[in-house]
């Protein structure tokens, strides 16, 4: 008998319960096949079809437009961050958004492969809230804007764009993707590591507009070269293939769950359940600004950060796991993906109430 | 009930039957903690644990000399033809020995980073042989000189080394790894996609020698940079935890068979019985030099070559799956790596001389 953990954690996280099922009945044999889909050749039948439907199932739940490529690459987000300029900058000069330790560290990451020039930053105030976006100094020049529109960890999610004149927007959505609907079209890539809504670590998705696919640096390693990939079916070596075909099994349990819009409904439930009770309070705290809290992830501190170790053992107790903030930023956070239920928000809520009355004075 | 096929894929490939079934069991609750592996904080005790003994065991299986780091990284040999260079190059030249079709591959991925002079070369004669060590013509100021000590395409193998006066050997050995013993203080990098004989795609293991983390350029990417990478037990962002946790199965399970030296005799074992059927006909043939023929990788033809679609239609109504040769070179394939039992490799030859009988005149 498994006993039910509730688990909070930023990344590898919580997947939903069908899709581990699932993915446990067929570990020795796949549909009739006699393998596991970890034996498969990448380019049999049979994981060619399980590719095939990963990418059909992706671009329905996210209306992915026609002239957008979809790749299933490796080295998480922080590769991608590499990657960008070397696929993009083609001798310009690219804007970065700062919003939170994620976007601070894209810039450092792309900083040895061109001009990178950071447009705004909100991190005089400890990255807790989106500077206004008339505030940015964009340029016109600019290869793209970089952004990450959600941060991890720091609590901080929007959508809203500036408006870049044409210049195409690069989105980091490795922590929300699939949380809620976007739209698509107004960015020109979007690149999400796996790990946290959309399967496990390993995998990293990238969504390239196709006139993009032009501008790659001769020094473009061929597994992250773009254009090549997307010639290629994302198969100019071995994908990880176990990894796509879990992230397909997660995309058919969202849209059994009713698409992103359905599920952004049950997020934004989960989230305020959270919010609403640590504002309630002054035992806990969340410092980012109300308009720019992310619906994943949940940073929150007690007032007397003396309690913080009982607080986590009393968590621990209750089978609520990984709630220990970032070693960045310290205190706690739970990040509460799609897959994780209603209940271990409330089990959540409900804890720290009791807590917080044995604690109070 | 599963049915038994054997699958002689080149990679991914077939995976030892324990390694499946313990992980079918484990898929929702990993030793207690409620919790599947793919769901864990990658910096959380237990998968720390589980990489940890990953690394230890692949240590003991391989002798590895503590002057070695063991890396576990992503992008497959193909990211990693290109981080060779970025890591290594350091301003000075490279030599490549070409002996198939995969070390052509490294030498045009690593092309754009520097001076890339290839030493020896087996493409006139079809990639069948391995030129007479004393023909290459290396350069002592190299930073290094590449290999690949088993052709997975060409079906050549081997393990012998020229002098190179000190500058350290860089070997692909994607395909051979753990097949049997190596002398790793003969390398200065050894590095293997896990796909074949260590795990699941998506992950691949570098092991370098410490004194060589010193030369790495400033464009070479945060996740490939073996030095930051090595500092940081390869979480400098969140690894292929799965494909680790399989790796970390695969070695225990090599462990019980005795290690590399018992499982070459096996390997020893199998290759004979195919090469010796082969060559006990006309009917089948096999092109490469005896002293160079892999363990691993068994390419042949039919001598009509007409047959070919009936040869694989009659192989699969066996169970006898992936037996088509690579595109690059046609034929028939067989890859028996260290999961391939001898009973497999007895039912191919025993289809192959069934099918021998019934087409020949």
């Amino acid at each position: 008998m498994t006993k039910t953990v509730y688990n909070f954690s930023a990344g590898p996280a919580v997947l939903p319960k069908p899709v581990l099922l699932r993915a446990q009945a067929e570990m020795l044999d796949w549909h009739g096949s006699g393998m596991s889909v970890m034996e498969m050749s990448h380019r049999g039948k049979e994981f060619m079809s399980i590719l095939a439907k990963a990418e059909a199932d992706l671009r329905t739940l996210m209306s992915i437009p026609a002239e957008y490529k979809v790749l299933f690459l490796q080295g998480g987000a922080i590769a991608e961050n590499a990657m960008i300029p070397l696929n993009l900058l083609a001798g310009k000069g690219a804007d970065y958004a700062i919003t939170g330790t994620w976007s601070q560290r894209s810039v450092e990451d792309a900083r040895p492969y061109g001009d990178i020039r950071v447009v705004t930053s909100n991190a005089a105030d400890n990255f807790t809230h989106v500077p206004a976006l008339d505030s940015w100094t964009l340029n016109r020049d600019a290869a793209y804007l970089h952004v990450c529109t959600n941060e991890t960890i720091c609590g901080v999610e929007f959508l809203d764009m500036p408006d870049t004149h044409g210049v195409p927007i690069v989105a980091d959505m490795s922590s929300h993707i699939l949380s809620r609907p976007v739209d698509v079209s107004q960015y020109g890539v979007i690149y999400a590591g796996a790990q946290k809504n959309i399967g496990p670590a390993g995998l990293c998705i990238v969504i390239v507009r196709e006139d993009l696919l032009e501008r790659a640096s001769k020094l473009t390693p061929a597994v992250f070269h773009w254009k090549t990939q997307a010639e290629n079916q994302s198969m100019i070596n071995t994908p990880p293939t176990y990894g796509i075909y879990i992230a397909g099994l997660v995309f058919e349990w969202l849209m059994a769950q009713g698409g992103v819009a359905a599920i952004e409904q049950h997020n934004i439930a989960k989230s305020r359940l959270l919010y609403d009770y640590i504002d309630s309070t002054d035992f806990y705290n969340n410092p980012v600004a109300k308009a720019n809290r992310s619906r994943m992830n949940i940073p929150f501190r007690l007032q007397d950060e003396s309690l913080n170790d009982a607080f986590l053992k009393g968590a621990e107790a209750r089978n609520l796991l990984q709630l220990k903030g970032h070693r960045l930023v310290g205190g706690m956070r739970a990040s509460i993906y799609n897959a994780m239920p209603l209940e271990g928000v409330q089990t959540l809520v409900d804890y720290m109430k009791e807590f917080e009355k044995s604690h109070s004075m």
